[in-house]
Formats: structure tokens, sequence, C-alpha cells
């Protein structure tokens, strides 16, 4: 028998909260589990700061990318007898969803803006270059890395494989709605992935659904929806997220002045300040080293990094108010000086951040990338593309909704001696609605 | 108002996947959730190493932490109207159940057993030390944080308010039990925790079970029961336990060696290596940290650091085999004398570990005292020890089950050339039981 | 004490698989519970055929009007201490949640139609005729059970009480959408009810929702949307209900006719045949009565009563085509006489069956009236209704769906041996699409 | 294609709240569902009288019908690939598991008793009898439809099939503990049923389970014994059947009688009054064919049969004291003396009822036949019976637990205007314990 088709003895199971189950019988996924690239993503929670809003959201991208692999497998599972499925492509299907987020690092999303990075290229990195992933995947045969980094790069021939792993309804979407909201604990996410499954039928060149299953998928579509706008863009997880970033944007200042020294020097952090991140520079960089620095950078002698490394460790966040930007860049100008005067420095502490999305076209944090569109297969054969079929989805689909928020230190407001100086900054805050305590 | 009765102006919700919500009203609660020391569970696990076996089980201790508190406050809202309920004591008890792991360090089972350190004291110290949890308590009242201490080690007088925090049917017992199910998705660890509650009553010096409800406690009893053995002593979850004693060790003998230096300075590990940890040094070490220094001490000179760390960070843990320390101490001789010959250093290698529970007088890891027993209120008004009422609970209670494996890294022996010697040795390892594979 | 203030010396509860415990503390709701009158639920399915879809929707309208009495209480014990809420309407509150629904007699809908009674006036004669329920209400005070009924009918004068019970987003339908997914084992119909009673504020003469908890309302509405066209309008069910009314039909056809005796007397049917129908004989009718009698019906001499009795209970139910009455009425005419020359009489076996909701203003089956909109209650303290402020349901809201099916015996199609005559028909039906098995 | 192997074009699914789906896809499975034979089942409760207790407890035996025939098919789907497993008893095993309860008739247990039926031979004559059922059996081969009696009667030579579905551990249990706990909505009979199923190997001549399975068998038999202490034994429940046994008693001595004439001719009672049921009449007697004349026989001129109806049909249930047979018989006697001075017949009015059971050899209502005991499969692939490897299975294995209660109408002895008798009969009851209202 090849490495390729080898079965372990016994399957092995890992029993999970979401799937029950997940079940693996190829050696190939066993040993690619088991490499220090995959077994890095238990370090890299999944939902980055989410935890701090939601306290169960600690789960970590080693637990969805099992899930997305389950999921998967099970899809196969069911095509197998099925016209336009390709046997020949399991092995590489179960592979690319197992590996599809292997490029992550901590806090992906804010890494990603600050440095110019992208987790994509990662991990097509990691699957092709000097790694045990890489290794193990050319046991299977010569080029199959590669093969396996262009499904996830969307650039594979066999468009089916491709839609499996990333169009607007595919196994890794689905296992994140699922189990994000398991472990946030919210009602939303529920969808009945079981139902969806079964009416999953591969064509040429993707999976399309069933029509008589179009109402699981508005369900779906519906709890994205909610997911997104009650969960990932949760102002409190948002503010985390705008001191994180302040937080690598100061640390990268600091090295680039000249009258600076850390007291601990950021030997992780030098490529990524740099802008010249190697492979294993990268691999090394997880989410306790992160910590680690967070926690020693409150020493050092720079007030703002101290400031807000100690809360972002200690959750002391930016309170906010809406904030439009059409109608307000007067107010903000203003207090940008107001807070100049007030020696808060406004680059730091004075930070607008803005979510949206596009409903039935989400994006999600960092994956700027259009998905394939959900096509319905029709009682007559024919193909429908959903929101021409579904009122519900047709009723939202396309509606960008974009919403801004202004952050800043309450705290730092509410000490400010000078009350004139004070009065000027609440007044046009409070002027633009109360001021939302996060949490 | 005072500061002990201030109440929020809208009561702060908490999603809890485990309870649906935590609910706070009260300032104290609030502000003491705040605390950079109560902040910082969030970045030590519940269950340490279990993750590695279950890998839903990434949860920390600030998530249990506030489940215990949400389960006394349920507890106590029931208990108001009825008589020997002191409703003075109603803060204490919350303020006690929110820290009452407030010392727990990372993987503090291992730290504890190494270091030779108690957490429980750590927990004393830092609710009447120098730190923002003890100002917070002190402004209730002069003395307030001491009678915390109290309840929390189990001196305080008022033994009901103490029975609540810790017996055989507390809330932290019913909290960790059902959450640590729902995190590893083990389908034990399920009871009717609200039908408990519901029966159970004040007294005057404990808490008792109304005698209509003991079913629902021996389902408690036998949920408690299989988290043991399936969950908590799981053999992989114990593999990584001994590789991360071993770790420890492995680094305080190199710190005193003489002819040893670290390229990266232990600095955060001095104080328990030297044994006169201080409270601050102490709450500085958190998950993050630890690793940190693994990730690091793979890179040092020495081979078992290196290796131990590798095999912990990359989850390539020592097999087992069953072992029985009555009859097999001349087998252990033997595989010491030759691991030796190999040159595999059998005290890093060659390890027993024992896991042991009293059913209906668990001890879980790290807790050795012994914790109340339970009585029922009887239709009489009578009180019956739980074990003289239930037939199941009498059958099962007080036999000491006890459990060992022995430990080594099956890798290195299959790899070893000396044909002859690797015969001796898997012939003993074989002889006595066929090696588990962990997963 | 007087009766109305009146305790019960321990707090009664009932498990219940969707709240967990119904509690009861009241003297006069345990005493409504025991009653004939409400006992008599227990015999009536909440959800009449639907169990011949979903096999596990067996449960009773006892069942649910538990359950609407329980959200009630609970959302009671929020707005105790806020403002607008009149404490002295408690009682009346459970009361009118209790019994809401007492009026339902079995199978309501085909009953209702084809008999065309209201059961709103009988639950109106319920509370207020000559019952044990009656008895029970008046205990409280004089005049109380026409309080209750007033509530029930909408026509009380404080319409905090009435909303409560009846509008968009009341304790009925929460609890009977999340009732009906749990029976049915649908993933839809779940949302947060919890949030949903932590963000009702009574008004001077509404509930309203605080504008922080609109996703959750949103939810509610995508489920209530999604139970409608997924359970309570499935076609399956539609079926058996086509089948139902027309057995109801045929009988009174039947009892009209000069012709015709039944084997049986349908003493239990008289008065309904007859329009005439008395509180006592309608109180007499439940399920098993039905049954009773659709079983006799089996031996009589019509040979369209056998059959369609024969059909109902041994769920060989009608199959169906979707139907365009805009376009197709030419069709219909034509199958009408084509049925007519194949001996398959056209009134009962040919049929056009109807759904339609209005998303956020749905109807369910039997309840044409208005319900109150739901009115979002905005940080300003003004009022905004919920279509104005939410995307989602301003995008479905008003926008009325209908769906036509036409139904028929396919079995005696198949069987005719009139082969052009079964080909014309088979032509038609096809020509407009697949033929859906039922299930 | 022979109609054995007659696959359905389509699989077709149940949605379950249980098993999520059960799926079908042999054309004879389908045609077994839709006899009338298996409908009937739908107007079974599958608990009888436990609606009574738990209101969520309204499920049919056709649902769990189909949850034992999904379970096997399960079980089967994992044993194909497995030796000692015949792949040519597949359908022999689904349609036995299908069919195992078909001989139930409403209230079995009670109806039983008092007449002296058996619901085994019933099944037997079903399947074996002029009916669809046999029809459909017959059509797969000749001589089928007694093979499939016979596993059921577990006569069957291949005994591995036999222990399916009647063992200790089979699909029988494992749906019913399950589905009896989430309609009730207790939180016991939760167990982990995947990962039974999982250790679960065929051997010779029974499944057997694996060792490392065990933890999961010994929460099923703790399971076990929680549902039939809390569920199946409710002291409630037991007092609606006590009454139930009463009613078919006295209806039958009324028949008997010279002097009595019943105003409504108990027509579908008359062969079981008689002794002589045949299968023709047996199987119209469904439960709403029971409740129809219970609601009758409340008019007939006999007080003591009407007051049990009405007891019956409103839930005015009995009252019970705990009852030791060896200590009270003289109370009884006396009892019986004084019932009868206040003339409240004690035949009728003054029941002991024992319930009992073996925890690891229950047995459940009805059910009296020993079944085979569960064998462990051991690592050196030797047989370990459980109790012998399993303490906790061991403490509770062979002691039978039994449980006296003796039930009476309190509401009548309150009424007594004796006031020296009824402080007579009060003394003793109440001498006795405390009296337990029902709920």
């Amino acid at each position: 028998m090849t490495y390729k088709q080898e079965q372990l003895s016994e399957e092995k199971v890992f029993k999970d909260p979401v799937h029950r189950y997940v079940h693996v019988r190829d050696r190939v996924i066993w040993d690619l589990i088991a490499t220090p690239e995959f077994q890095r993503l238990r370090r890299i929670k999944q939902l980055g700061t989410t935890n701090l809003t939601f306290h169960g959201a600690e789960h970590s991208r080693f637990n969805h990318s099992l899930g997305v692999y389950e999921i998967v497998r099970r899809i196969i599972s069911v095509f197998e007898d099925r016209p336009h499925w390709n046997k020949e492509e399991r092995l590489l299907c179960l592979c690319a969803a197992l590996l599809h987020d292997l490029g992550h690092g901590p806090f992906s999303h804010s890494f990603e803006k600050v440095f110019k990075l992208d987790h994509e290229i990662f991990t097509q990195k990691i699957i092709t270059g000097d790694t045990e992933i890489n290794r193990v995947l050319e046991k299977v045969e010569k080029g199959f890395s590669q093969k396996v980094a262009d499904v996830i790069a969307k650039t594979y021939q066999d468009k089916l494989v491709v839609s499996l792993i990333s169009s607007q309804i595919d196994a890794d979407r689905m296992d994140y709605l699922i189990r994000d909201a398991y472990f946030t604990g919210v009602s939303y996410g529920h969808f009945d992935m079981e139902r969806i499954m079964r009416v999953m039928r591969p064509m040429e060149d993707q999976v399309v659904i069933k029509s008589t299953g179009m109402h699981a998928v508005e369900d779906y579509i519906m709890s994205r929806y909610q997911m997104y706008w009650q969960v990932y863009f949760h102002p409190v997880t948002r503010s985390a997220e705008v001191i994180l970033s302040k937080i690598l944007h100061r640390a990268k200042d600091l090295f680039e002045a000249d009258d600076f020294t850390f007291k601990l020097e950021p030997t992780h952090f030098l490529s990524f300040f740099r802008g010249d991140v190697r492979l294993e520079e990268y691999l090394k960089l997880d989410e306790s080293i992160v910590y680690y620095y967070f926690q020693a950078w409150q020493d050092e002698d720079d007030v703002i990094l101290k400031d807000l490394c100690e809360r972002f460790m200690n959750r002391r966040l930016f309170k906010y108010v809406e904030f439009n930007p059409n109608l307000q860049m007067k107010d903000w100008m203003e207090l940008y000086t107001l807070f100049q005067q007030a020696d808060i420095n406004p680059e730091y502490y004075l930070v607008v951040d803005s979510s949206s999305d596009l409903p039935y076209d989400f994006y999600r944090p960092g994956e700027e990338e259009e998905r394939l569109p959900i096509h319905l297969l029709m009682p007559d054969r024919s193909l429908k593309e959903l929101s021409r079929h579904s009122d519900i989805v047709e009723a939202i689909s396309g509606k960008k909704r974009t919403d801004h928020k202004l952050y800043f230190p309450k705290d730092r407001i509410e000490a400010l001696t000078d009350q004139s100086l004070k009065k000027k900054i609440i007044t046009i805050l409070y002027g633009q609605g109360e001021v939302e305590d996060v949490r």
C-alpha cells in the first residue's frame, strides 16, 4: 500500500464539542496533525480578542481546523457515489480543509494591518516551504503540496474542489459559525448543517444546493449576519483590537526612533518591524510570545506603550461613541486639538474604527476577497442564484452596512483637572450620543 | 449608600455558555472582576494540559470563577427568605466564590509538586496582600479581605457560608463538572443542577439537601466519578503532565548545576528555583510566560531540556503501559538499568505516574484536603449522611481506586540500534500488556 | 389571607423540557390547572396533524399553555420593580396566560373552517360560563373571570397587560416557536428568549423592547418566518388537513342527505352538523373522540367517507403539485371534468390549498386578527417601530407571500385503467412540474 | 432487482428530535412504515400514563419504533466490514428493530395484567397473521415474516442478531432511555450512545463491548437506574396506573354482573372481558378508543366506574403513603375494615402497588423476561462479564430494590363526616409517615 492510501490500523477520533467526534482514518491526516506547524495553531485563538467580550471564546484555530476537516470528510462521504465527483480528489480536499488556516498568526487582523502581512501568503509558504507539513505532503506524491496550496489559493483547476473549501457556504464558514456560537454561548449561529450537507450536490465546477434545502440556507445566511454584528464586530472586541493595533504601532515607532532603547530587546518582533518576515520567524510568533512582550512592555520607559499594554492585559479598554464620518469630521478635528491640549496623544487615544459587511457577501475580518455565490439546483436541473429565489436573501443581499465608532479612554478624560477643557471634550463627545460603557 | 451596598445603575451580564448569563449587580463584584489579579486568570487554563487530549478544553480559570460566583448568587437568591440564612453574609459569599481560585498559577498541579508551592496560600496572599483585589475588598469594610480569605481557607466561623464554597457538593464542583464537560464535549458531567439548587436548604452549620432530591445528588456523584476517570485522569493528559514536571525538574537542576549557563536567563523562574517566591513574581508567571520559556528552551544546549520542551510544545508525548508497583518493581529496576545502557536518562524518561480517587470523597488534582460530607434532610427534619440512604453512593463510597502507569518515549526505544538491548526493553514493557498509544 | 393571595405551602414545579421547570406558587393557578376544562387540553394536540410530518410533534395544548404561563411569570418577576408596572395585575396576567388557548378543540383549524366556529368565542364561554374554571376565578373576586376573558379578548382597558398575552412578540408566540421546534426537532425556532425577556420594558400601553436587544428580536422574527414555512405550512401537513376537512364536509353532507343513515349515530357531531354547538357539547369533543369516529366511519357505507377516513388514519395522504391560480384555472377546470369522467369526485379529491403569511405580521393558522407591532425603546427614550430600525425586518415586512398547491390522490390516478384518460390527467398535472411525494 | 434489494430512488428521512434524522433507503422498510398496523402505533403513547406526571411525555410508540430502527441501522453500518457479521442478516435486523413493539396496545401494562394478555404474542400474531405487515414481509421472501417473528421472540438461531434487538444494552433500551429523557425533560437518561456504538463488536453469538468503552456503558447503566426510579416508577404515574387498572376491573365486573346494563354497549371491550381477543379486535383498540369509553363511562349508573373514570380523565389521582408489607399487614387489614365502614369500597380505593428493579438486570414494566448480560472484549480478546470489571456495576448489580406504596383517595377520607371514623383512618395512614401529595 502506498503512503497515500495508508489507513490507520484503527480509526482515531477526537472528541469535539461541536461535531461530537472528528474521525481520522488516513495516515496522512494523522501525520499532518502531529506536525509542529499544525500543533502551533493550539496557541492562537480562533477569535483573537473576542474572549474579552465573550469569555467562553477561548478556543484555538487548532480546534476550528479539525472541524473544517471533519465537515469536508462528511460531505465527501456523501458525494462518493454521485456523478461529477472525482474520488481521486478526496485526500486533496481533506488536506486543504485541515490546512486552510495554517498561516494565521496571533491576532491576525491587527498584525496584518499594522505590518502589512497576509496570512494567506504564509499558509502557502508553510505548505510549500521547508516544513514538516511540506515533508508529509510530498510523501503522498511529488507536487502534492503545491496542489494543496493551489486549492487553498483558489487557483486549482478543479473548481468543485475549491468551492468545498472556499465559497459563500463552504466548510470553513459552516464550522466557524457553529463553533464560535458554541464557545461564546450565543444563540445565533445555529442552523441545520446536517440538512445542508444532505442537499449539497457536486456539479462540474461547484457545489450547489438542492432547492428543497433553500430554507436551511436562508437560516445559515441569517446566522452569519447575526454572528457578524453580534459577535465578530462587537464594540468591546473592537476596542481591544484598537488598543492592540496601537501597541504594535507604538512599538514599531519606538523601534524606529533614534532616542529610544527597549529594556527588553524585542527579538521576536524585529523582522516584523523591519518588514522582512521570514517563515521561521513567523512560525515562532504565537500568542504566548505576544503576551510575554506585552507584559514586559508594561515596564518600558515609554508612557504610551506602558499604558496601552497595561490596558490590553488588564482589559481597561477604551469607551466609544457612535461616529458619522460624513457629518462629524469637524468634531473629530476639534477633539484632536483638544486631546493634544490635554496631553492625551490623539494618534493613540482618539481612534475611529469601522466595521462593515455585505449580508450574503460578508467579509470575515481579514478576508477581503470575494467568495463564490450560492446556486440552487432547481427541480428542472437548472441552476438559480440564491438571492433570485429567496425573498429573504434578496431583501438583504448587496446592502452594505457600515458602522463607525470613535474610541477613546474615558478614564483619562474624566481625570482631567482643567475643568474647562474637560467640559469642551465631553460636550463634543456626549453631543453625539451617550457614551457606551464597553460591556 | 455605602460602597458595600452600591448597586450598578443597570445590571451587567456576561454571556456564559454554561449558565446562559452571569449577572452582576454589586459594584464590589464588578470592581473585583476588573482588577489585574482577576484578569490574569484569563491567561491560565482551567484544565492545564487537558486540551492536548480534549482539544475543546481551552477554557480559562476566569471562565470558571465567574461560573462559581453565578451559582452561589443563584443559591443565595433562593436562600434569602429561609431560616438559618444570615442575609449579611451575602456579599461575603459572592466575593469568596468569585475569588476562590485566585491563587492558581499556570499548570498548578505540576508547579506545586516540583516547586513545593500551594496555590491556596497564594490565594490568601493575593486577597490580603498589597493588591488591587485587597484594596477593593477593604473599601467594603476594614477587615473584609480577611473574612473573604477565611471563608476560602475554611476557617471562617459561619460554617454554613464555608460549606457553600467548599464541601462535597459546593458551587465550585458543580461549576467545574458541568463546565469541563461542556468544553471537552464529553457526555458525562451532566446532572440537574437546577434541581439540586432547589432542594438545597441552609442549616446552622452547613448546606443540606432535601431527601427528595437524593437522585439528583446520586447523579452528580456519578458525573464526578466519570469525569475523574474519563477526563481529569486521562492517560494522555497525564503523559503531558509527566513531561511538564520533568521539564521543570530539569530546568531547576540545570540552574543549580555549576557547569551550565542558560542562553536565555530564566528571569521569571529564578525565585521558583530558589524556593522563595514572592507574590509579585508569582503573579507575573502566567501560561504565556511558561510557553515563552518552553519555546526558548528548545534552543538551549542541554539535550534533555531541549527534547522535553520540544515534546511538550509539539505534543510528542510519552506512551505508557499499565504498571503494578507491588508486582513490578523488579521490572522497573531492570528497565532503569537498561535505559541507562541505552543512554536514555531514566530519571526523565521512565516515569511512574499514579492517579487515585475515592468516589464520594474524590480529590481533585492538587486538592488533598478533605471536604464535608453530604447530608440529606429527611421528612422528619433529621439529617442523614448521603451514603447511608443511597444504595448507589453506599456501594461506591470509601472504595479508593488507584491506577498506576509507566510512561516512556516509545519513539526513542524504537530508534535504538542495539537490537539486543532494544529487544530486552520491549520484552519487559510489552510483557506487561500492550503499549497504549496515547490517543 | 384571601384566596387571591393564597400561596401553596411549598412551591410546586412541573418538569418542562423547554423551560426546564414551570413554577407554581399561587393557589389559584394550581386550582385552575386541576379543572377538567384545563385537563382536557391534554387530549388536544398543539399542532393538529403536524405529527404526520414531524413525528415528534405529538405534544398537547396543555403543554403549551403551561409554557405561556411560565414565560409571563418570568417576565412579570422582572417587571416588578419597574415604573408603569401595576403589581395588582400580576394574577390577572398569569390566569390569562394559562387560559388563553382554553377554547381550542381538536384540529381547530379544520373544524373552525368547516363548521364556522371560532375557538376564541369558546375560550370566552369557558371562562365566563358554568364551568369549574369560572368557579375558581370567581373565588378570586367577583367579576374576575370577566377580566380574564377581557384580557384574552384584547378588550381589557390596561393595554400593557393585553400586550403581554397578544402582540407580535408575546409569551404565546415565544413559547410555541421554541416548543414546536423542540418537539419537531427542527433547528429553526431557536432565539434568545432569555435576552428578549431581559430587554422587555413595560410602558403605559404596551411592552416595548430596549433597542440594544434588536438583534435578538430580528432572530425571533426570522425563526417565526422559518417555522411557518418549514413546519406550520409543510405540504404534508396541509395534505392531512385537506383530507380532514373533506371528511368533516362529507360527514355533514351525509347527515343532511335524506337517503343516508349512519351505522354509528354521530352523537358527538350532531350539534356541529346543525350549527348550534353548546359549551357542554364542545367540551366533550376532544381528539380521541374524533379518532373514535374516524375509525368507525371506515365501516360506513359511503365510499368517499370510508376512503377519506382510511387515508387519514393510515396516513395515505394526497400528493400535490404547485398551482398558480392566476395562470392555471383552465387546467383546474379541465382536471375537474377529467376527474369526474374517471369517477373520482373532484369535490373531495381535487383540492387547492393556500398558505400565506406576512413576515413580521404573520398569521397563525386560525388567527386572522392583527397583532400589535413591536416598538423599540431608543437610548433617548423615544419609541421606534421595529421595521424602521432593522434593515432585515424592514426588508421582509409587509411582503405577503402566498403559496398554492393542488392536492389529489396519486394512487387513484395511477390505478386508472382507461389509459387515455389517465394520460390526459397526468399530462396536465405533470405539465405543471414534477409531482412531489409527500415526505 | 428483487423486492428485497430494492432501494428508494432517493433516500427518505424523518426529522427526529433524538437522532436528528432517521434514514430510510430500503423499499421494504418504507412499505412497512406505511402499513395500518404500524401507523396505529401513533395512537399509543410510549409511556402510557407518564404524561400525567411529566407533561412532555406525550410521544408515541411510533416515535420510539423509528428510533430503534435507526440505531440498529447505524450499528449495522459500522459492522459491515467486521468479522462475524453476516451481511445477509441486515434487512432482517432492520425489520425486527422496526417491528419489535408492534403488538403493544394502549396502556399495555394495565391491560395485560387485568386481561391476562401478552403484547409479545400479539407482536408475533401481527407479523405472521393476516395483516399488511405480513404481506410486505412475505414479499421479501417466503418465510421471512417468521424469521422476523423469531428474532423478536429471541428464538432465532443467529444469537448475534437477537442480541442487537434484545439484550441488556440493545437498541431498544438505548432509544427509550434517551427518548424518554428528551420528552420528559429530565436530565437523567443521557449517555454517550455514539461512543457505545463505536465500541460495539459483533461476535459469534452476541454483540460485545470493547473494554475501552466500559465507562460509557457504566454511564448507560446508571442512566437506566435513574430513569426507572425517577420516571418509570414515579408514584404519580403509578397512581394513575392503579386507577386505570381498577377501571378495567370494574368494567369487567359490571359486564359479568347480572344486574347491570351499560348505557353504551362496550363493543370494543367485549372480547377483552370474555378473554378471547382476536387479532382484528386487538388492532382496533388504540388509546383514543379507550379515552372515548372512559369519557362515556362517566355517565354510566355505577358510582365506582363513574368516579374512577372521572378521576382518570381529570387527573384527580389517589394519594399514597409508603407501605411495608412485612410490618404493616395488620394496618392494612384494619384500614380495609374502616374503609368498608366508611362506604369506600377498599377493593377499588385501597391499593398496594409495588415497583421493583434489579439494577443491571432491570425489568421494564411488562417485560419480565431475562435479557443477556453485557460482555466486555478485553485487550487480550477474552470476554469478561461487565460487573466483574466495573466496580460501579458490581456494586449495584443483583441488588433488587422493591418499593411498596399504599394508594387511596385522600379527598374521600377528608370529606368523611363521621369524625371518629375519619380520625381512626387518618391515624393509621399518617402513623406510617406523612401523606405525599402526588406532585
